[in-house]
């Protein structure tokens, strides 16, 4: 019989006991952020858990990892501690321990319901990096650039593209966006542009929240870098593609992305994903040793992404994928990014990449009308992000 | 007569009383670190001239500024703080001053001597932006990319480009540098080779420390940019061209940058480069409004590498330039990065771009030979960089 927990969880809740994502919240405005893990309509407050003296197994016993307002210390644990963890929750909230169960006091203390709650950003991300490893949508931009030909440049085949994404700007789901001003060159000459982005878009991706990481020079081979990915996020990459358009040559993007990343406030550990993993895609050609594993392993999750226009009721499907599309895998990017020696630290954030072809808000001419504002409801397995243009 | 410390400063020392760069540093290898600044031979300990109650303006007085172990919250307060805390030291070093001058316990807690400190990283750098700001240097890159006809982009002249670099491997001066690990094609397509670099470049740049900053959503209007800039480190941008060659189709650069940059140990404040300011280039076409200023002020920094190969008594000059030559100011770099909206934080770093030319290491077979190691010293106005080639 499936694990259940004395919490009723909905049949159609992202959070059953199996789950249990980890983010960080405050109880009340006023309250300092703690780490919670979300169980049905309820964040537990691992801080109330941790006073309580129940992670006392070998890795948690004293540690105050839980009394930070990030999750960076816990990060910095290891897979040890982050298995010791979610074995001692799922325990904790299972229907058969009187534990937590039979505590009303403690209950009380530790168990706020989720529609009272403010999520704050997990993670304090000291590096932000963004991975191009969809073979579809790198098809997608390159028919656009370059021609059904020869769409994908022979060096993607051989190593997982990738490039520095601003960590300031990335900001937790529910925040909102405000719509970039910039330059642009409508014709790719001048004269330019000034003002509001025209073709603000988004980018449906996961990204990876680094474990322990690696000192600076010392690379982490393909074989552990598992052990250093905590676990996923929901990330929406907004890009301004005119402006992003007429600045990137040669150095790539850099404000047609820096004005804002949303990710989801709840990190899913990879922990969770397992009974999802399924085989990534052949590579051909073979990859280089460094990038060689054993077993290629992806994970099966469907994603959508609906918008929602101000004032309807209906949200639309705009765009339907599924992680399991990924070329390169999560540790094949990882052990990419430090094979020069770069060095990872905990709360790195790695974005896969878009994970389907990107679709431009001017494709909607029928959300975007004459209106002064637009709400975008974006709505996927785990989350909510929207965004509010101040003007279109 | 020009203002004098106390404290002799040989003639051809960089740090007079005019100049009082801010670091941070450790007194003994076990101690904390804490803010310094440098004077003749010596290092101010910032902390005990706080303890001892001499930080006492309006702007400064209470601040535990001086007692972090990084110089962000005395980069948050702002100029007028920064301006009272110059005036500060120079009123208590100057040889006029009794305070500190006949206070035989304060100078034996205070003042350190420079061979005996270690240097540290001077700020905790949140995000760090490479600008490609010197015409230079990019009609060089653009006659090797691009021919010599059109070596420079349309974009180029209306916006200062740039793309965001790695936070996580920027090294204090003296740090080793391990020699990248990579992929490459000679050729410009497969097969690849995988190995150490063998096109280890260096980029002679100075880059700006970034004060108070802004929130998200909110641009930094050009007029007030320069109260954003607390000071200027230098550089070295360490570059693997091969890794870098092979890489950066079409995101721009990666790994063959991320292995590592270099900064000073001591931040020049802007008011200490005041007396150097020049006019800059005149821009042609007229930049846009938002990038357009009544004075375009540049700085005039003579600045020189030189390479010592291990075993060598001399180091040799392999280029020589000036910071006065920027096309794009520095006012101008920061009004840029935050007109989308972008949030700037104090400490982050904005390099200048290369100020020279690229030379690289292949041009000097000399001194690699069949070394197996190779010391590389970078000698430039105010500092000493090294880096340690583990195989050649
Ligand atoms: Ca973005
Ligand atoms: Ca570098
Ligand atoms: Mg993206
Ligand atoms: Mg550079
Ligand atoms: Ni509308």
């Amino acid at each position: 019989m499936a694990l259940k927990s004395f919490i009723e969880v909905h049949s159609d809740s992202h959070f059953p006991i199996q789950n249990l994502p980890f983010g960080v919240f405050k109880p009340l405005p006023t309250s300092p952020p703690r780490p919670g893990v979300a169980i049905g309509d309820y964040v537990l407050d691992l801080s109330q858990i941790a006073l309580a003296g129940l992670f006392n197994g070998p890795a948690l016993n004293g540690t105050d990892c839980f009394l930070q307002p990030n999750l960076n210390k816990f990060l910095s644990l290891g897979r040890p501690a982050w298995k010791e963890a979610r074995a001692t929750l799922q325990k904790l909230l299972s229907s058969t321990e009187p534990t937590l169960r039979d505590n009303a006091d403690l209950r009380e203390k530790s168990l706020v319901p989720m529609s009272k709650v403010e999520m704050v950003l997990p993670v304090v991300i000291g590096d932000y990096t963004d991975f191009f490893s969809s073979i579809y949508h790198t098809k997608n931009c390159g028919i656009i650039f370059r021609g059904p030909q020869t769409p994908i440049r022979d060096n993607w085949f051989q190593l997982p593209v990738a490039y520095h994404g601003r960590a300031s700007s990335i900001i937790v789901s529910g925040t909102d966006v405000v719509r970039p001003r910039g330059q642009s060159a409508p014709t790719g000459s001048p004269p330019v542009q000034f003002g509001p982005s025209k073709k603000l878009d988004f980018e449906l991706e996961m990204a990876v929240v680094v474990g322990p990481g690696n000192e600076l020079g010392k690379p982490i081979d393909i074989k552990e870098a598992a052990d250093h990915i905590f676990g996923l996020v929901l990330m929406n990459d907004w890009s301004a593609r005119d402006i992003q358009a007429w600045e990137s040559f040669p150095l790539g993007p850099f404000l047609g992305k820096s004005f804002g990343s949303t990710i989801s406030p709840w990190i899913v550990t990879l922990d969770a994903l397992e009974p999802f993993a399924c085989d990534a895609p052949k590579q051909d050609p073979k990859p280089l040793p460094y990038l060689t594993e054993k077993i290629s392993k992806n994970y099966d999750v469907s994603l959508e992404v609906r918008i929602k226009p101000v004032g309807e009721q209906d949200s639309h499907v705009v765009s339907r994928s599924n992680l399991k599309h990924l070329y390169w895998t999560l540790t094949q990017q990882l052990a990419h990014h430090t094979v020069n020696g770069c060095n990872l630290r905990p709360g790195d954030l790695l974005g896969t990449g878009t994970i389907s072809g990107p679709v431009w808000l001017q494709s909607f001419p029928t959300f975007l009308g004459s209106c002064l504002k637009l709400i975008l409801l974006y709505h996927v397995v785990l989350n909510r992000n929207r965004i509010l243009l101040d003007a279109c």
